[in-house]
């Protein structure tokens, strides 16, 4: 029964997903959606990302937290057009959905924008179960998290494209093998392209923010749609 | 309508916890669910309770994971009965439903355990939501999560009556204040009882073994339900 109603939940959501993307196309903005547990450094990358990007790059951020604007607050502070939104408004939802983001997206001036990132809820599970009409999808995974979690938590790195093993500064104080944590993210997706990074020191973020910056330029530069 | 529906999930839910509540007593075992986000070191904490609590205080875990058997193959090590719940067969949940928890207690010889250990599935969201029947829940926040986390996950907080800080070893290697992330807490949740841990290290462990212990030995003692 459970299952069933969730299936109705996410085929609701599907729609609303491809009604996002149509706007976005229109639009011509590439729109990245970021996953994680909480804590995984989600919103320190995205500060260090967006100074890189900006302005050749014109971002903007939707983040999805259940409570508080701290995210938003520090994402602000870069400069970046941000929309916190809460989900204890739509019942403390562990995920963002499509028809929240279509309702934050209202509050910003899309003709001004060539790259919109998603940071979604803090949570391994459910937010990759729900498409909200983005272009690619990208998970980070901090190096203090065990070896293992890309085989207890498969969905998630089956549908994302990118995948950020962060803090890799803390490596030398860890038990972390990360040629492992790498090994079992391409065991379940083999053609994710990972990226080890330091949010907090920059280490190896430049090939992560071309990457960015090459998906933003080749969407802005498809012809408009009439 | 998402939400109606949510409550009906949690109806049901709280029907079944209830029974497990009264077979749980019946039985006299105090029963303890543990919740966090993935990788905040559950199953390492585990490892070295069970050591501590064992043999006096008769063990049993039951613990769950979308896949994979790492966690049980890691506690089975220790030598307490372990059950796996796998939730990919029920639909991929991102939590443990109380009518998993019976069907798990019912691979465990009730009969011969004083204190019954739940490890929730990695989420800091959804596992608060749902009662499987314990008697006391408890959550890991690793210290390299972010001081904030519980504001914004108020409600896995509210809900717990035991806080663990976890990895304090790793903190002379972080920006990170633990007072502000107890602080943080107890606004949240005034009445919890923090302890600050390093489950690799074994630092501050015992207070909390001994909480559990003296949970376990006062349910133990009292008179079985004729």
């Amino acid at each position: 029964m459970e299952i069933k109603v969730v299936r109705k939940v996410l085929d609701v959501n599907d729609t609303m997903a491809a009604d996002n993307r149509r706007l976005f196309a229109e639009k011509n903005i590439f729109v990245f959606n970021l996953m994680s547990s909480p804590g995984s450094g989600k919103t320190t990358l995205l500060e260090k990302v967006l100074a890189r990007l900006m302005p050749d790059i014109r971002c903007a951020v939707i983040v999805g937290d259940i409570c508080t604007t701290c995210d938003a607050d520090r994402l602000s502070a870069t400069g970046v057009p941000v929309v916190q939104v809460n989900t204890d408004e739509f019942g403390g939802d562990c995920h963002l959905a499509a028809h929240v983001i279509r309702r934050a997206a209202g509050d910003l001036d899309l003709d001004s924008v060539d790259l919109l990132i998603v940071e979604n809820v803090g949570n391994l599970v459910c937010p990759a179960e729900f498409d909200v009409g983005e272009d690619k999808k990208g998970v980070v995974l901090s190096v203090t998290e065990g070896e293992e979690k890309p085989l207890k938590y498969p969905l998630m790195f089956r549908v994302c494209d990118v995948a950020l093993l962060n803090k890799v500064d803390l490596l030398p104080h860890l038990d972390y093998d990360i040629d492992l944590a790498e090994k079992n993210i391409c065991t379940v997706h083999p053609q994710i392209q990972v990226y080890r990074v330091s949010a907090k020191t920059g280490q190896g973020l430049d090939p992560f923010v071309d990457w960015l910056r090459a998906r933003a330029m080749e969407k802005k530069s498809v012809a408009r749609v009439p």
